[in-house]
């Protein structure tokens, strides 16, 4: 019997078309039956945010970095011709004609697929998010749980 | 037998600097005889477009990328210190006095060392760009072939 | 007897959040006994500089990049949210409150560690930096021993 293949990646990134192709390896990678693991740390986090607010208790820096930071995959920007938020529209405008599916879209997939998305607690505490305002159905974990998936990796990546 | 290694790097950046580290890594390990794939992405596509302008039927958002994108690896722009286009020509100018090879040198090394180059062909899409605009001899393929490569890599990079 | 995992990371980024993702990993790895090595390439070399200026030698181009570029790991930008210079205080300010390793501090738990720091001598020649400015007990090196450690590595990143 063959081994299940591992893919992991870390996605550090915050741009929206740094995480789509994130969860387009993801997802590919998924449906041919490897074992997935998304690591979001740092600006990544920003994709697993609900998009409406919620209320927490939290320090005046958290709140700030809440507030700065993009409420989840549909409001992040590009990391290429961003022109003020003019480029993702653009992108989302050509992904549409082109059947290619949105972000969130692509999030979703991914948890439909049993792809594990992961939280860094670490950078969660940093910039302040808590769980409540991340989406449902997340792992919470540190670099050591990552280092023990990516060790078993075939495909291990740094978005 | 040794078995053949196998490198492979997804080019997502469209920097002059980072395509840079993903050329000089590429010509590398072919000289260490590895099989090595590029897969250009997103903004990685442009250091694959011919420097000259080419007739192509595109609609309006897909004509506007192209003009906006850098037309060739040579049009680049650097990932710091770009300094609206003074940064390349300073990194081009110690370059030059350190007898470095500059970008376009880099990819034809690799084209003639072996190195697969792949055009992703979803992003293809998404941006607007035809074959024709891009460099003879590529590969155009899609995620699948990716995975399919990079699952037997030893060294799986993404840039 | 198990053999020693590899993790290698080339660290091509000058910005002090992904530097940090970088010797978090490193120091990760290395507590669970991997080699690890991390090859300090085009940007990523400025974490490693002196924080005092160095009297050397250099051309008119050389002494314009040592200047502009940080001066060390504490002077290192954010990659998103920099704001001038807000954006790292504001982090920094945060990881205290956490008791998160500054960057300098981690990087000198990673040396007590044992990780392998490189300097790649090829982007050091192109930037201009001398030995003299970077920190002691660094390997110097070029890509050719990068692959040589890489193509036995379980864990590859680029960062």
């Amino acid at each position: 019997m063959a081994e299940t293949k591992k893919t992991t990646i870390v996605l550090f990134s915050g741009d929206y078309d740094k995480a789509m192709a994130a969860y387009i390896i993801a997802n590919g990678a998924a449906a041919y039956d490897h074992e997935v693991t998304i690591f979001h740390t740092f600006w990544g986090l920003n994709a697993l945010r609900k998009d409406e607010p919620i209320q927490t208790k939290k320090g005046f820096m958290e709140k700030m970095f809440g507030k700065m930071m993009p409420r989840g995959a549909d409001k992040m920007g590009l990391s290429k011709m961003n022109f003020a938020g003019m480029g993702p529209k653009m992108i989302k405008g050509v992904m549409k004609k082109h059947n290619a599916m949105p972000l969130p879209d692509l999030i979703e997939m991914a948890q439909e697929q049993g792809v594990k998305l992961v939280a860094c607690t670490m950078t969660m505490d940093l910039l302040g998010l808590q769980q409540e305002e991340l989406l449902d159905g997340l792992d919470y974990a540190g670099v050591a749980a990552y280092l023990a998936d990516a060790e078993e990796g075939n495909v291990n990546l740094f978005i």
